[in-house]
Parts: C-alpha cells; sequence; structure tokens
C-alpha cells in the first residue's frame, strides 16, 4: 500500500487533476492520497492558502469579506467547471467558508488555522467528488474522523503518538482514500496545523500509520538534482538518496522537500520517492534507509549564504578550561544559535546565521564576548556562505576533499574555512558569499562532469 | 645588549665551555649570560639536574647521600680539570650542596627546588670563574641579588610584575653577567624553580627586564627546521619565523624551545634567535613579531599523535539550543579538557588527547554524553594523529589547502578531519597515527622539495 502525496501545482487547475487521476489509475498500490491546497497556475498566480489567510485575516478584523470570499471560491469553481462538476461542491465550500467566518474570534490564532486548512480540507472534498464521477469510488476522510490528533501550538502543530494507532485503521477503507493535508485536530476538537512543509507532513504521518511500503511525494520537478538548478544548467537528477544525505543536503538549502516533514517516514524505514505529477514516467528521486554505493563518491552539493563568522582570540587560550563553555554559554543568553565552532590554539571561530543579530545586538555579543572572556580581539566577518558537499560514498574515497579543495582553488575561489570531520557524509567549505555560485558550477564540474 | 642563553648540553663539558667563551668574545653585545645546568655529554649520560634530584630526594628520606653528592661534585669536577681552574669553586659547590641537605626537610617541595636549582646556580658560578681565569671580566648574579621574584609555587613558579623593574637595573653592571637559569626566589627569600623550559623563560624574562635588542637561545641544533628531522632526512631550517608560526607549531610538537617560556620576551616584541653552540656560524632562525613574506606560503609542518575523537549522533542536534554548551559542561565536569569541536548538523565531533582518560573515565564520559544528551549514538575512535600545517604566506595563497589535501590523498592517506578557519596561519588534518610519519613526508615534499 503506497501513500501519495501532491502538492498545490500538481491540484492548481482541471487539467493537473487529470494527470493526478491518471497517475491514481496507473499504480493499484496507490490507495491513500494526501492533497494540498491548490497552487499557483503560474508565477504570477497567487495560492489558495494565501488568499484563505487574507479572507481570514479580513473577516477577524471586521472587514467587508464578500469579495475575497468570491476570490477562493471562483478558484474551486474554475476548477469544477474544468472538470464538469457538479455545483453542488461549490455550494458545499462556500457554507464551509461561511461558517468559518462565523467562529470564535477570541482565539485568533485557531481562527486563522481553520480558515488556511480548509484549503486542504475542501480540496479533499472536491477531488473525492472528481474521483468517483470518473466512476473510481473514492472516499473523502476528514483528519478528526481518522484520529489524527495534535498538540495545541496553531501554525505548529505536533503529531500526538496514539494517532498511528488509529490511523492503522485506514486500511480498512476500500475506496480510494482523500486525506487533506497540512492540518490534524486537537483532543479539545481545534484544527490546528503544522508547520513548514505542512501537507508533506501529513503523508509522512500517514506512511507511518498505515505502514505504508512506500510513500510517493509528487510534486513539479523531475528529481531531486545533484545542484541549484537556478546555478547550474541542466544538472543531472539524484536517483537515490539515503535519509542522512537528505538531512546534510537540506541543511545548505536543499528546497525540493523539507527534510523534517518527512521524519515520521524515515522513523520507519519507509521510502520516500520525489516524482513529478507533469512527467510521470521520469524515474524521479528515492530516499532510502540505506542505498547501493556507486562509483560515484558525491551525490549533491548544496549551498547557504547569509552567514558570518566571529573571530575571538587570546593568548594562551588552549590553556583555559572551559573556554569553549564560556564563549557558548554567552552566545545562549544572547539567543544565538551557533552553526560551527572551530578553534585553534589561541583562537576560535563562531560560524552563525547573520539575520539573527540586531545591529545592536551584533555589538552587544561582540563587547561581551570581548570583556567576559578577557579576549585580545574579536573581530566579525559578514558575507559569508557555506557549500556542503555530500555523499555516502565519500567514506570510501580518500580524495573527495582534495578533488574539491583542487577544483576551489583552481576558480580562485578562496577557502575561508573547512569542516571535516564531524559527519561520515559530508564536510563544509565556507567561502565569500560573493562567489558562492562561481564555486558550486566549479564543484559540479569536478564531481559530476 | 643581548641576553644569550645556552642550554644544557652546551655546557656539559669543559670543551663546550670553551666554546661558549669563544661565542660571548665573537660580539661585543653578548652581555648578559643565562645558563642551564650541565647536560648529557652522549646520549647514555645523565643530566646534573637528574642526579641532583635523585641526590634532594635521597636526603629528604635520611638514606647516605655521599655517593650521590660525589657523583654531582665529579661533574663539575671534571669541567673544572679540562680548565685548569682552581680547585676553589668545588670546594664551593660541595659547601653548597651540604648547606642544602641540611635544609628545612618539612616543606618537602621547596627543599627539592632548591637542590633542582643549585644545579644553574653552581654552574654560573663556575662560568664566571672561568671567564674571569681567561681574562673576560664576568660577574656571577644571583637571582636574589637581581631582585628575580616569583610566586609560592615551587615547580611552576611564575613571575612576580615587580621583578622587570628591578632587572632592568642589570645594565648597570659592567662585566658580562652571568645569571642562573630556572629559577628565582619568593618574596619570603624561599628558591621556587620554573615549569618545563626553565632556563628559557629565565633568559626572555632578563631579555625584557634589560629591554634587549636581542634574545639568543644557543642551543644543538643549527634551526628550528621545517619538519621533524627524525622523520624527514635533513629538512630545511627556517630562517624566520613570527611569534604566532611558532607557538602553532609549537602546539603540535615542535620541540626545539617551549613557546610558552619564550612569552615575556615576545610581550616585549624582541627578537628570539635559535644558534648552534656547536656551529654558531650557521644563520639559525629568528622569531620575529612580524616578517617579509617570500612566496612560501608554508613555513613548517608538524605533527602530534595521542588523541582521540567522541562522535555525538543526535536527530535534530541542530535545532537544540545548548547542545554544544551542555557537551562542554559535561567535559569539563569530568575534568577532560577538548582540542577541536566540528560540528554538523546531527552530529558533533570532539577531538581530545586520549592520556586524559582512564578506562574507567573513558566508560563514565561516554555514558554521560550518551545519557545526558539523550543522543542517539555516541562513538569513540583512538589513534588519531593531528597534522598542523602553519604559514603567514597562506592568507595570500588560497591554493595551501588544496595542495596540502592533494598531497595526502596521493599518498593514500585519508583525511579524517579537517580544522580551517579558526586560526589564520594555520590548519590541521586529522589522520590515522598510524600514517603519522608518512603524511608528514608527503607534505613535506609537497611544499619543501
Amino acid at each position: 500500500m503506497n501513500v501519495i502525496k501532491f502538492g498545490g501545482s500538481s491540484l492548481a487547475s482541471g487539467e493537473q487533476l487529470k494527470k493526478v487521476l491518471k497517475i491514481i489509475l496507473d499504480d493499484p498500490n496507490r490507495k491513500i492520497v494526501v492533497v494540498s491546497a491548490p497552487g499557483k497556475r503560474s508565477s504570477k498566480d497567487k495560492k489558495v492558502t494565501d488568499l484563505l489567510i487574507s479572507l481570514g485575516t479580513a473577516a477577524l478584523q471586521g472587514q467587508d469579506i464578500e469579495e475575497k470570499i468570491e476570490k477562493v471560491l471562483s478558484r474551486y469553481r474554475i476548477i469544477a467547471e474544468e472538470l464538469e462538476l457538479d455545483s453542488m461542491i461549490i455550494k458545499e465550500i462556500k457554507a464551509n467558508l461561511l461558517l468559518l467566518v462565523n467562529g470564535d474570534k477570541i482565539a485568533s490564532d485557531y481562527y486563522l488555522d481553520a480558515f488556511k486548512a480548509s484549503g486542504e480540507d475542501n480540496n479533499a472534498k472536491l477531488i473525492a467528488a472528481y474521483f468517483n464521477k470518473e466512476g473510481l469510488p473514492a472516499r473523502y476522510v476528514n483528519p478528526r474522523e481518522a484520529g489524527l490528533y495534535v498538540t495545541e501550538e496553531p501554525g505548529n502543530a505536533q503529531i500526538l503518538a496514539e494517532s498511528y494507532t488509529n490511523l492503522y485503521e485506514l486500511r480498512k477503507i476500500k475506496e480510494i482514500i482523500i486525506f487533506p493535508g497540512f492540518f490534524g485536530y486537537t483532543k479539545s476538537g481545534k484544527i490546528c496545523t503544522f508547520s513548514r512543509g505542512g501537507s508533506d507532513i501529513t503523508g509522512a504521518i500517514l506512511a507511518n500509520g498505515v505502514q505504508a511500503s512506500l510513500y510517493e511525494n509528487f510534486t513539479d520537478v523531475d528529481a531531486i538534482y545533484v545542484a541549484n538548478p537556478s546555478v547550474v544548467t541542466n544538472p543531472c537528477g539524484i536517483k537515490e538518496l539515503t535519509y542522512r544525505e537528505m538531512r546534510e543536503l537540506s541543511y545548505a538549502g536543499f528546497s525540493v522537500l523539507h527534510d523534517e516533514a518527512l521524519y515520521p517516514a524515515f522513523k520507519q524505514g519507509i521510502p520516500v520517492q520525489i516524482k513529478n505529477t507533469n512527467n510521470p514516467k521520469a524515474p524521479g528521486t528515492i530516499i532510502l534507509k540505506k542505498r547501493q554505493l556507486t562509483n560515484q563518491e558525491v551525490v549533491g552539493i548544496a549551498s547557504s549564504n547569509g552567514f558570518c563568522s566571529i573571530y575571538i582570540e587570546k593568548y594562551l587560550m588552549n590553556r583555559e578550561i572551559g573556554f569553549g563553555r564560556r564563549v557558548l554559554e554567552i552566545l545562549e543568553d544572547q539567543k544565538v544559535s551557533y552553526e560551527h565552532m572551530p578553534s585553534g590554539i589561541d583562537d576560535l571561530t563562531i560560524i552563525l546565521r547573520e539575520n539573527q543579530l540586531s545591529t545592536e545586538g551584533h555589538h552587544l555579543l561582540v563587547s561581551r564576548l570581548k570583556n567576559e572572556l578577557s579576549a585580545d580581539s574579536v573581530v566579525v566577518e559578514s558575507n559569508l556562505a557555506l557549500i556542503m558537499i555530500v555523499g555516502e560514498g565519500m567514506r570510501q574515497n580518500s580524495g573527495t576533499m582534495s578533488k574539491a579543495a583542487t577544483a576551489l582553488t583552481r576558480n580562485h575561489i578562496n577557502i575561508e574555512m573547512v569542516n571535516q570531520g564531524a559527519s561520515e557524509v559530508s564536510f563544509m567549505f565556507g567561502i565569500s558569499a560573493d562567489q558562492e555560485e562561481q564555486a558550486i558550477k566549479a564543484l559540479y564540474h569536478a564531481f559530476f562532469e
């Protein structure tokens, strides 16, 4: 039994829904379908979820909402018309939205969460109606009915463990299940949405609960690429990826999937298959617990900018027991989290995300480090990019570091920092953010061309 | 005015002292001579300091000491006879040793420190007598007379700041000053010795106090070498080295000098010249605050083994504020100091000196890390060597890392860890200790041949 999840762009129009139906019909294992709200049809379009947030916010503030309701409805109406669905479904969606408008405005975050969740919820109802009309017995299942319970944290709900046992019961349903992603119910019956990657989370939770043999995640790319396609022209796709590789890559900005969203599936060892709704024949990318190692030492290259470094120098630092701990205490006290802390004899550098520091916070942190640690000097450098090179194969291949460093050097990219040794499946370079694209291209060339 | 210090092997015999006299006569700037106790004449010989510790320990325990006193005296007697000195000096030394034997045995560490210090002290008297006999006006100056005051820490005395002002007065003395290294006096008049590199410390303190233009440190090698001469055959010598380079190199086992001993000279910006007593024409190595950069990016390669790594893995570690700080707290609580702490997303490695951990301490540390941090896994790997590559020039040269990594890879040396980014003048590789020599050879070949 497969759980199969479609993202917003896969469900943005009637034409897209026809592709979805075909995909479901193509494989009888595809039993549980998790759906998002309709996404953008073009780059200038708006997502239904954004229209709903706008509607909910206006309703909360007692503004006129007629036009905003119409905007949401029209998206569903266009889809229903393309698919020649009965107008009943649009009436049902309208009734639902009006019910939400009249909800309890005192708990404003719950109020808004209910609007956000309705994008998925109403889309699930529409898609079930469409499948049934086309002769595929399908059933809309609401998360409350399925027992998908979450914590009382609007916008950041966490699954309650008992849900998994409840969800196992979904296996008994004969029809294709159409399940709305992105939200669950609290024990007191309120809707709460998940954080980023919300529908991915629902899919992963369902895959875990029903003990699926595969979790298929349909999106709008043919595969996860070995490097950012907006930097490298037509990069190769990754066929197989381990969970660990996926996680290391996602750290430095691989954006196809939010890796933590997939954790419930990973925990059960369920493979995750990334596929393209618009090109379902493409092999896609499969994410596994273990993979066969090929000759290829590196599986992907990711990068992220917006980092800075704080360099602390103090003579005889390495004799001072507790120096590193005190540095980290000051950071924690200033509510700054660090990424890396390479240390020398008399010096130590902290790499952190720059956006954590206001100008004021920046000055305060530097002066605290300097004064409380009696440092000889504290110097901040901005505009750092981190390049992550990932691959299980590098454990078997001793030349990966040398190959990467040589590729950067040949392209006149100065290596400000190297971090290797924490993870077995990755290492990291720090370079000037101005050279980020150039570095990705150089590394792509060295490892994949 | 130069301060000039001679190590034990430069003063081990009459023949050596003749070289020393010639060196002093060669340059009229050589005004203050700091001397060690007579060292080994051959690899099987014993240092006078060790004979004195043996004598002091026996005296403390009330054992028969006649033979042990004779052993010490005979070393001075042989030197005196070679130099045709009056036998008065030997009588004086014997009287001094008997006085020490009858010292206050209750404070046993001070008692032993006085024995240790007498090696330098009596040698200074002997050398002053020799110089005078040869017609060079010389004067033995005792640290108490010069006002060299230290803390009350036998074996680990620290200089008191007021000493520097007192020592400046030495400039007024017309004769060549012969000053015993290795010890000072507490304010209550007790002898206390310095830690490792004791005579080097005295020399550096005097250079600072008298504001010398040069501190000459005479030892038994032609220069500080770019790599360990017991690993690389006939390595090149280093002509110029900055303080920072020296410090980075000494961290990983450059043993010619104990770098912290030189700090009092460095603090005043006084250059330190390393020379060979047995080959004073050789240019030696000069250690400066700043140096002219040549094309050569790397100035030296050092290594040290006996490290281990503790690898900690925990899913979502990078989301956990304070994780690194808590790791360091546990280390501190177990009285373990760490060298490096490279971190990834879900993992963190601690590099530390293995000899800090007993088998029991090792198990306790691992179980505390695992339990108190709820880590998914904690794995220890032993037998790690750290290779340090040092050079101010690498700031100007972006290819150093690539060159070093390539050299290691070509020699099939697996790079377990890279630490670059803390110091501007060095980076570090972690490799298996079994490959340490091979790695040094490969890097020497890449950078110096």
